[in-house]
This record gives structure tokens, C-alpha cells and sequence, in this order.
């Protein structure tokens, strides 16, 4: 969240459609996937030149081109211009900052995602955009760093076998949302274990520590919240066919993946629901310890004042106190204690407190 | 809980419609019970083999076919494959991760439910997934293990009275749905009855175990719910009758069964509600118990501390004490703290402390 | 909610459309009052045979028959089967255990209402159900027990005056519904004064007993929830309109008890409010308890436990403690101790806590 | 709701559109203000006698009936027949429990709303109803008591300026509407100044007193809720413009008052947020106040237990103590302590507890 | 709030369209500044008296009008009525009392905004509203005192490229609207750097200023959700294309708009997530510091308390008390004793209580 806010406010005053790079830089150079494919036929070209893949936008086969670091502007402009995208969209891209979403400028769809991964290193989750501009037969995606969740997609893409090469530019698109979609299932199993840990963790020790876990738990939803949440009117967008670019044997795996994202819906929200349930098991526990304690002091106090209070009486130095002058008077005096102390005991066990 | 976060994860990066089992394996072979019947006839084949039901998809008479075993994924291809199903319903016949749901691909309707049985012998509820292919003149049902809740429906169709034998396969899906419903009802009730009985015990006896068990059925409700509510959406869309599928005679029996549903839907949000309602209970209760415990504590130290201090008085050893030469100093001593005693002890009454 | 639970399970397994009495026997018999109207004439049969009234379903006059003692089935079903009535409308008459609703039928409507009454020999409410079938010219009631809510309603109608001779069998339902609505109003006015009696006495004495009635209240409001608010839907379902058996000159009829109805559920949610609010002052009202009890303890100790320790010193044995030989020692440390006491009673008064 | 409570149930059993007053009586007599008015012309009958404005309901002019004392069934009744009111509206006149609300009599309009003000000398809301029955030509308007919120508008129909006289029943509707709508801005900000002062005295002292202010503050909210937020139902269906009472040049007055509707309903929501803010702030108010409590017993006690302890010790008897001969012992003993207690105090000043 | 408290209820009583100022009066003089621009010419006027603008109604160029000081209701009412605007539109600008709406008047669309600043000098949200007349060729802007958001718009149209010349005055509305909505995103960013910054003071040291923060807040975000929320429905009303005064080409940009908007929404939404998290996070650390002093109390009580009862034994005078003659009794007791509270303290430590 720091990069958000360090640097959405640099925008007030500019006019729309400026883009400026909102968010961390996370690569030195921008660097370009492009492949073009027909049915039996597929062409990759690697490069950090953004000219070179400018002339595809007039090439009539399907094409696929990823984009990975987005803070490279003016690279950015070119090839939006070439495939003329509104300057809105480039302002949008290059603003990692915004909400996953769905616009429909006709000739194409903007899709705007966001890929959640669980990063050891920081000990924490890291948030990267993916905008996907979907075009007649193109495909454009842009990624903030180097890491591509795409690389599974392009070798299925490589062998000839496979919807992919038959289908057009939607299926393509279908195939980047549904990786999206895949790849959150692992980061909610591992939360969940996470969960289930932190849960059996209260109920034996409920410390300070496990409070903030717990906070950190939340945080991390509210998180994935606003990531997953959105997906679900972007998918119903697409599943509804109000676009010409979705072709109608497309609509099946739309509706597949939307299914999917329900799942992980109702999966953030039972995590939610168990955490605001170990929010009430921490404090029953805070409270349980409180009782324990004074328990404790309860009992201790109970048994020893009054006794101390039965010494004292022998510890005056009244003249006439005939009990003190008695042989078994001292032996007496501490088996009534004794007595004492042990009717308590047995009337706190009857309580339940020892 | 575990079968989902374990496997679901392993689906990553694979193309849409791959089929991969998700769930514990429940049974060593794939077992098929194929009925075909018309309203006088009606033939039953038991086997283990796929091969020698595949030929029933070009028969034309009224089929139903059961499948017990859902990891047996080649079978499962051959025989969807023999009914025209999508590689995209096969996926999730065998991935046992499904929410209940409903899809609509023309032909036929794809209907996912949920079982949730107690089981004794893990004193917990197990979930298992039931599918459902409802075509023109054809009912496949899924069954993940070796449990067919649906032994007394097959005994009705033997019958050769009642209602299953003249209607069309919608009529035997819908008495497939009824039959899963009416399980929750016999769930629901064993439910009701230990909510009650933990309330009782919770209002005598708020102890960590009552909170771990009302924590445990808080859980089981939002597994039920998580079983139950997509059951609604399932049952009105099937009632709102956009499927060709579903002849106009079967509306009124599904209104029925939607009509249990929210019974079913009702009684849950019922038992949540006393569930919050019995967590407030709990935390007045360890409330009370602090105050209880409170209470004991002052009124000893409240009766014994200025006691002892009177003692402790009479204990100095200045020379010149003139109540310690007093024959009655010692017995007046006595009095005077026993006056104090029963009157601190009559105004804890008057407070209703004791 | 007893009966239900004990019953609904025994329903498994059976195919649907059959009637199964389920809830308590409150009538040895069934008995059936039949009343044939128009304008001007008004005939009355009251009888223990159902045989005697089956011969009106053929009758082209008003009719309204009111049946006492659902648990008769064979009775129930020679009734029904003469209206021509659909199997599924016989099994929800006799399940006592149904919510509030409405079914279209086209050629009747089938209605389930609810009446909760408060019994004093019992102390708690008590659910009935009111099952309503409105055809062309005949209004048919079923009741679960001897208690008949509609006395008044026949008494109105032998009298030639008032509109329900001459309106139609659509009228004679609303007129059913008036009267089910208008028995709920007295019943929350009791709810209503009970809930501020419990205000008050929370405020003033907050004890177990309290927390239970609290509690009590709650479950109530639960029931009359369920009881009242699927009224709202039957209302407006019946008010839209839809059906050709409610007359337009009905609607505005059915507006107004639609209007009560609606003051009814925002009266149960004022006294849901309430009741939260009550958990809320209960609950603060234990931390004033708590706190009072420990500022006794506080006082009494901060008071007294510095005072032994002064008295302790001069209790020491030491050879050299020259204040013990001080002919002014003993009331000078009695001196000392009681300005400590009183210093310390006024800092307490200083923070209001005596 | 005393009123409510003891009066509604006098209902039950009667017919439908038998006209009961239900509410307190305000009036000794009934009375009327009857004006006439074109553009240039202005007419008031003020009179006791219901027989003297009978005549006007054939009147074709304008026409402003102002009704005090709805008490006094006949004279109403028979107001309302030659006006030709169904018998419902009436029923419903006089009913002062009604909720606001609006019902579309084709001919006519029937509007109920509250008004809602604070007396001083009962300390607490007053709710009263207007019943407003706008005509093509005709408003009348039926008051409880003698209290009339609209004196002012009465002056600005006298005065020939201004639009009232030239606009229809509808405009004259809506400006009665208005006048109840802005007397609640003033009931609110006097409210908000309660609210804030009740705020800041909690932060400083949270006695039960606060407590119960909370409570009755938060009652209020409901109760003027209950006036307030119908009316925005009752606007909207005006401002739709669905009935052909309302012409389209007064919808634009009526889309302004509903605007202040809906900035009433955000204020109330807005205080509604606070007072449960509020309610929170009392309960941590009361844990800080324990905390502090037993701070001061742990200071005292932990200071003077171990010291007593000590004092103890040179109080026992032991023949073998050499301490006690010692001829600075007691000194050493007396610095100890006294080193003893700084210390104590010291590292409770490190905690922050002093 | 007190600008609202103080003069809202001024109004009572005044018929509609009565302009009166309401809130602070922020300005001596009203300032206007009018621009006429076409495609290549621009002519700006700054001037303090009305008259000077009037002529510019009739003028067909675009017109650009802005007025600082809305308090100056005669020269408001001249310029309103030279532009043709309905009375209720003039008494809701001087109302600087409104909430954010769009209202479609269709010569003109009438829009009111909230800035939301933080004044530094006061340490609190100041709110100020902004008055929008969108007409054909004319844009009204009515500012409260003498801060113009507006400035950087103003250069973007003295410069003669950008799009702002060559469009409407939709877009210049447009323009408006995006100003007001970028100027949330740095007051945003500061809250949540506050409210992170709060989050680590809570858990760390938990005192009643911290809760004070942390309600006002809480109350900041009541604001800001008020200034905020209804923006979402002005922009999705012009988006949605119902006037002809929004040309097709302007959506796109109002969609631009529209989406910031919902992120500010989420973004409140969020922080009041994490408020309500902290109000939770400050209770449980009440608890805990509860439990802290408890367990030094209980502690300090539980060593000390029965030493002080075995000093007491020793301290009796009874006559026969062999102990009392050994030499080695008096260390003896001594060992007990340290053996005795080593051993408490070991059990102490093992339950983790120091």
C-alpha cells in the first residue's frame, strides 16, 4: 500500500489521459514478447525495442504481445498509438493503482487484473497489476515486473495440439483470467493452513503476539478482498456477450472461470467469518486467564488472611489472656487452623476454582 | 476441509478441461448401476466395466444411470464422452470442490449438490458431491463413494405404480434433488437438538470446552450454509422454467422442494442467530463468574483485614497500654470485633453480596 | 419447535405428495362446520362426518367449511380430492411444520399462515397453523386444534348487514388474513410491556435471571420473525394482483392489511433493537458491579493495610525501640494512624468513589 | 407508545373500515378552518359545527380544510362521506398508530406523516399525525390537537403574492408536506448539540446516568427513524409522478423536499453511528476506570504486604534472635524498608501505574 | 457541523425558493471571474459587480463563469435569473448545507460537490461546497470563499492546445468534476499514513488520547463518506447518458471519473474497516494490561500472604511454644520461608506469569 500512497497524489492538476507511472519500478528496461500464430504456424520475437513490434498492428494473424515493466512511458505511448488505444487506457496502465475492472471501448476490452503472491522474502503479500487489451486478433498484456504467470500459457500455446492456436483472441484472453483465477487457489490453501494454525494457537495461548497475527490475517483479507471481489463483475461482464469481441463458444469457459471466482469468494469469506470468530475466542481467553488469576488470589487470600488474622489475636499482649497459659492451647490453636484451612480447600474444590 | 486445500492447488497451470480428481479417493473401482425403463418395462445392469453401459446413449428408452467412484477418470471420459458431455463438466464431476450450482448447456443441465452426513466414528460432518446430467430421456448422477442415497428411489421405480415410471427424466432429477434435501432435515434436527443441549450447559456451566463446542457448531453451520443456500439459486432457476428440459408438470413439484429449501435456508440462519446469541451468554457468564469471585475475595478481606488490624493494635509493645492491664481488655477486644464482623456481614447481605 | 424436530425426519425417504400428519394431536375427532351463503340466505352444518359436506363441491353457492383436527388423512384426503386439490397441497396442509406462504394453483390459491399465542398455563407462545384454499365460490380452513381465531368472522357473516354476504370467497380470505394479523397486535403490545418491564429492572438489578428472560425474549422474537414477515410477501403477491380469483375491488383491502403487516415487522424490529440494546446495558451494568466491588476492596485495603504495617513496627521485639518507652507513644501512634485514615477516606471522596 | 400499546388491540374482531380512535384525546370539540380561494379571492370559515363546511365538497372552487380533534368520529365520518372518502381512510384517519404512508385512491391521495417535536415539560418527543387527503380541487387536512405546524402557510395563502394561490391542491399538498419536513432541522440540531454534549461528558465521567442519556438518546433515533424514513417512499411515489393529481410543474417542488428527506434520513444515520461509537467509548470508559482502581490496590498492596512481612518477622518470639539486640537494628530495619518502599514506587513509575 | 447546527432551522417557515445563506460567510465581496473561449480565442473578466457578466447570458460563445462568495444573495439572483435558473436551484447554492446530487433540469444540469480539506491551523476537516450549472455552452461555477481548486484548469485553458478549447462545456464539466475528485486522493493518502501510524501507538501503548484519535477518526471518515458516496450516483446518472447536454464523446471520460470515485469509496470503506479493527485492537490490550496488574497483584499476594501467616505463628505469646526456646528455630522458620517462596516463584514462572 506505500506505493499507492506516495504516489497518487504526484497526479492532482494534470490534465486526463497524462500517463504517469504510478507505483514501484520494478524492472530496469521494458522487455517485449511478441508472438504472432495461425493454426499451424507461430512466430516469438524477444526484444527490449519497442520498434520492432510496432508493425504488427497491421498484421492480419493473431498476436499476442506482453509487456513487462510498464514505467517505460513513452515505449508505452508508441505502442498503444500503433494499436490505437485511447489515452485514458494508457493512463490506466501505467497507473498500477487501480481496481481490477472491465471497459468496453468497442474495438477492444481493457481488463484490468491483479495477481496476489505470497513473497517469502518480505515475509508478506505482493500485489502486481496485469492489464490484458483485448483486440479482433490481439492480445496485449502488460506486467509490472519480470515475473510472467504467464509462461505455462505460451508452451501451450507453442505445441501445435490444443484450443489455443484454433481459437481467437478471446479464448486467449479467457486463458490469462483463468490463470489469474488458478493462481490465487494456492495462496487461499496456504492462508487457510495459516488460519487453522493461528486458531489452535489461541485456544492454548491467547498472547499479545497472536493478536497481531490475527490483525495481520485480517489486513491480508481486506486485501485479497479488493483483488478477488472485483473479478466477479469483470467475469459477468464478459459471460453477459454484450461485446461483439466475445465470440459465443467463449462464453462457456467465461461462465467456468466465473464459477471459479464465486469459489474463491465464498472462500475469503468463511475466512473472514473464522477470523472475526477467533477475535471472540481471544477475548473469552483474555477473559478466562483474568478469571484464573483471581482465582488464585482468591483462594490464597481466603485461606490465609482469616487465619493470620486468628495468630494475631495470640500475638496480643493483653495480661489476662488464660488461653496462652494453657499447655495445649498453642498445639489447639493450630489444629483449628489446620481445620480451617482444609474446610476451605474442600469448599473451593466443591466450587470448581482448584 | 483438508481434501480441498490439499489437491485443489495441483490443478494449476493445467489447459481448461482437464480432468483431475480433487478429493479423497472413496472406493477401489468405479462401480455403474444403468436402469432403463419405460412405464411397463424396466431393466437393471450392475457392473463394474464402462463398456457395457456405453451403448445405453443411443437407446432411446428412459435411462438412469448411477456412477459410484469418480476418480476412475478414463471411465468417466468414455462414458461422458458417449453422452455428448463438455470436457469442461467432466472437470468438475471429478474435482469434489464444486458449490452446488446449476448449468444450462442446451442439451442437457449439469446440477452439482452437496451431502453433508454426521459421521460417528469422526464424530464430525462429511461432505460428499453429487452430479447430476439430466437430458432429454437420460439421468446421470455422480456419486463419490460406496453411500447411494438414492436406494429408495430406485426401489420406487421398480414399483411399478407412482408417478416416476410415466414422467420424463426431469420428473426423476427432481426426485433426486427432494431426496438430498430431505436428508438436511433428520441433520438439521440432531443439530437443533445439541444447540440446546449446549445452551442448557452453557447457562449452568460456562467452561473453555462449552466455548470449543459452540465454536465447533459455529463452523458446521457455515459448512451447511455453504451446502444449502446455492441450492436456492439451483431450485429457482430450475422453477423459472427457462430450460426446454423441464416440462411444465414438473414446476409445481420443484415450487415444492424450493419451498424446503428455504425452510432448510431459514432454519440455519435460526441456529446462527442462537449461536451469537449463546456466545453473549458465555461471556456474560465468565463475567459473572469474575464477579463472583470478586465478591468472595472482598467480603474476607473486607472482614478480616480491619481485624487483624485491631489485633495487630493490641500486639504493640508500648510500655504504657493501659487497655492491656484491663482484666476485660481481652473479652472486650472480642466482643467489639465480633460487633464489627456481623455487622460488615449484615450490610454484605443488605448488598446481596452473600 | 419440539414438534417439529420430532417429527420432520420420519417424512425421509417417502415419495412426495404424501401426507403425513407431522406436529403434535390436539383433537381426538375431526370436525368440519360448513356454512352455504348468498345474499339472503345462510345455511350451517356442523359435523364430525367429512362425507356429509363432500356433496357441496358441487355446489354453485358460497361456500366456506372450516376443518378442526388435521391429523384425520383419510378424512383430509376425500375432502381434498372433492375440491379437486393437488397432492402437494394435502402433504403441506397436514405438515404443520410449513412457513407462511402462498401457492398459485390457478384454479385456487393455497395460503399458510401462522397464529402464536401467548398460553399462560404453559408460559410460553404457542404456533398454529391456518391453512387457507381460496377457489371460485368456496373458501376452505384448516385448523390444527379447537381453537377457532374465526368466531367473530362467522358471527359477521350470519348477520345479513356487512359486506361479507354479498363480496365473493376472495373477500371471505382477506377477511381470514384481517383477522390472523389483527390477533398479533395484542400479543406484541404484552411482548412490548414485558421487554420495558425487563428495561427497567436491568437497569436496577442486573442478575442471572434477568440475562434468562433477556434471552427468552430473544427466541420469541425469533419465532414471531418467522411467523410474521413471509406475511409481507403473501400480501403483496396476493395484492399485485396476478390472480383472477382476487377481485380488484378486494386490492385495496388487501393493501391495508399489507399496510399492518408492515407496521407489525417494524414493530418486532423496534423490539429486536431494543433487546440489543438491553444485552448491551446488561453487560455494562456487570463492569458497574465489577467495578463497585473492587473499589470496596480498594478502599478497605488501602485504608487498612498501611494502618497493620504501622502497627506492626511497634509489634517488633527489638531491645532498642525507644518509642516504646515514650509515655505518649501508644496515643501518638494511634494519633497518626487516624489522621493516615481520614487523609486517606477524603482522597477517596475526592475521586467519588465512597 | 403508551398510546399504541393500550389501545390497538381494542381493534380485533371488528369489521374492516370500522372507524376507531386509537391515540390519546386531544381536544374537547372538533374544529374546522375551511378556506376558499382563487387567485384573487380568499374565504375561512372557522366553526365547531362539521354541518357548516358539508357544503363545500360541492363547491367547485378551491378549497383548504384544516381539521383539529380527530376524536370525534361522526362529525368525521360524515366530513368524509361528502367528500367521498372510502370507509378505510377514515378508518385509518383516526387511527393514530399508522406509519407514514401514501395510498392512491385514484380520485384522491391519502397521505399520513408525523410530526415529531420535543416538550419541555415532559422531557421527551411528542408524535403526532397528519392526515393530508389531496383532491383535484380540495386538501384536507386532520390534525390531533390544537397544535397547527401550519399557521405560517395559512398566512401566505391570505396574502395574495406568491404561488399558492395560483397553483393547484397539489402545490398546496406539497407546501404542507414541506412545512412537516423543515421542522424536523431544528429537532435535529438540538439533538446533535445533545449528542455532543453527551460525548464530552463521557470521555470525562462515565456514570450509569450517561448510560441511561445514551439509551434514551438512542430510542429517540428510533422512534424518529420511524417518522422520518417512510417519507422517503412517500415522496418518491409523488415525485414518479404516477398519478394525475400531481401536475408535472410541482414535481420539481417535490424532488426538493424529497432531497431534504433524504439529508434528514443521512442525519439521523449519521447519529445513529455516533451514539454506537459513543456506546463504545462508555465500555472502554469503564475498563479504564477498573484499570485504574485496581492499579491503586496493586501500588498499595504490593508496597505494604512485603513490608508487613518484615515487621512480622521481628515480631516473633524466638529466644535465639540476635537482630534483636543489635543496638541499631531497629534503624536498619526501618532503612531497609524504607529503601524498600522507594524502590517499589520507583519501578512503578517506570510502568506508568503513578 | 456547527454551520449546519447553527442556521438551518432559520429557514422554518419560509415558502420554497427563498434563497437564504447558510453556513459561514467566508468572503467580504463576491469576486467573478467569466471566460469566453473559442477554439482560438479567450477572453477572461475579473470583476467584483454582477452587472459586468450579465451580458454574457445572451452571448452564444463558450462561457466559462466562476463566483466566489455565495453569501451575496441579490447579486446571485440577478446572474441566476440572467441565466435562466428555477428559484430552488439559487436557494440550494446558497445552501452551502446540501449533499453532492445531480439534478436535471433540462435547459441545465444543476451539480453540488463537497471539497474536503484539511486545515491545518485548525487541526480538522474543513468541508466546502461546490455549486455546478452545466447549460449548452455556459458552465457556472459557485464557489464558498476565496479558495479556486480551479486554478490549474484555468491555465490548461489559457493554453491553447488540449482539449479543453474545442469541447463543450460537458467537458469543461467533466474537468471540474476530475479536479474535485483528485484533490480526495492526497487527503486520503495523509488519513491513512495517520491511521498506520495510530495502529502502532495502539499496540504498543494504549491510553485514553489514543482512543480519543482513534474516535475522531472515525468521525472523519462519517465525513468523508458523506462528501464521498453520493458522487457515485452524480457521475453514474451523467455516465448513464440521460441528458442531451453530455455528449457521447465525453462518457468516456465520465466513466474515467466514475472509476476514481469507486476507489475512493473502497478506500474509505477500508479505513473504516481498520478503524473498527482498532477500537478492537485497543480493547483487548485493555484486558491485557487488566491482566498484568492482576498477575503482579496476585503474585506479589500469593508469596507474601502466607509468610506473613507463618511470622504471625511465631509472633503468639503462648506460654508453650518449644519452637520458640531451639536455638536454631529461628533460622529454621527463616529457610522455610525462602524455600517456600522460591518454590511459588518457580510455580509462577511456569505458568508464565512472570
Amino acid at each position: 500500500m506505500k506505493g499507492y500512497r506516495k504516489k497518487r497524489s504526484s497526479k492532482s492538476g494534470l490534465p486526463p489521459g497524462t500517463p504517469v507511472h504510478i507505483g514501484e519500478q520494478k524492472l530496469e528496461t521494458m522487455s517485449l514478447t511478441a508472438l504472432t500464430y495461425s493454426e499451424h504456424a507461430l512466430q516469438e520475437i524477444q526484444t527490449d525495442r519497442v520498434e520492432e513490434v510496432l508493425s504488427l498492428a497491421t498484421n492480419p494473424a493473431n498476436k499476442w504481445i506482453t509487456v513487462q515493466g510498464i514505467h517505460h512511458i513513452e515505449g508505452l505511448q508508441q505502442l498503444c498509438a500503433a494499436f490505437g488505444l485511447h489515452p485514458l487506457v494508457v493512463e490506466d496502465i501505467v497507473n498500477t493503482d487501480q481496481r481490477p475492472k472491465i471497459e468496453d471501448y468497442e474495438d477492444y476490452l481493457f481488463i484490468v487484473m491483479k495477481t496476489v503472491l505470497w513473497h517469502d522474502h518480505v515475509q508478506s503479500l505482493m500485489v502486481e497489476q496485469i492489464s490484458l487489451i483485448v483486440g479482433v486478433n490481439v492480445v496485449l498484456c502488460f506486467l509490472e515486473g519480470k515475473d510472467d504467470p504467464f509462461v505455462d500459457l505460451r508452451k501451450r500455446l507453442h505445441s501445435e495440439k490444443g484450443r489455443l492456436r484454433t481459437m481467437g483472441s478471446d479464448y486467449l484472453a479467457y486463458a490469462h483470467i483463468d490463470t489469474i483465477v488458478d493462481q490465487y487457489f494456492p495462496l487461499l490453501e496456504k492462508l487457510g493452513d495459516d488460519i487453522e494454525q493461528l486458531e489452535e494457537r489461541l485456544i492454548t495461548q491467547a498472547d499479545q503476539e497472536a493478536l497481531r497475527t490475527l490483525h495481520q490475517f485480517k489486513r491480508e483479507m481486506i486485501l485479497l478482498r479488493k483483488a478477488i471481489w472485483p473479478l466477479r463483475e469483470v467475469l459477468s461482464h464478459m459471460e453477459r456477450g454484450e461485446s461483439t469481441l466475445i465470440q459465443s463458444s467463449t462464453h462457456i469457459y467465461l461462465r467456468d472461470v466465473y464459477d471459479h471466482t464465486i469459489q474463491l469468494i465464498e472462500t475469503t469469506e468463511t475466512y473472514r467469518d473464522m477470523l472475526a470468530g477467533m477475535m471472540d475466542i481471544y477475548l473469552t481467553s483474555l477473559s478466562n486467564k483474568l478469571n484464573e488469576t483471581m482465582k488464585v488470589l482468591t483462594v490464597i487470600a481466603t485461606i490465609f488472611i482469616p487465619l493470620t488474622f486468628i495468630v494475631g489475636i495470640y500475638g496480643m499482649n493483653f495480661t489476662f489472656m488464660p488461653e496462652l497459659e494453657w499447655p495445649w492451647g498453642y498445639p489447639l490453636v493450630m489444629g483449628v487452623m489446620l481445620i480451617l484451612a482444609i474446610g476451605m480447600l474442600w469448599s473451593f474444590r466443591n466450587k470448581h476454582w482448584i
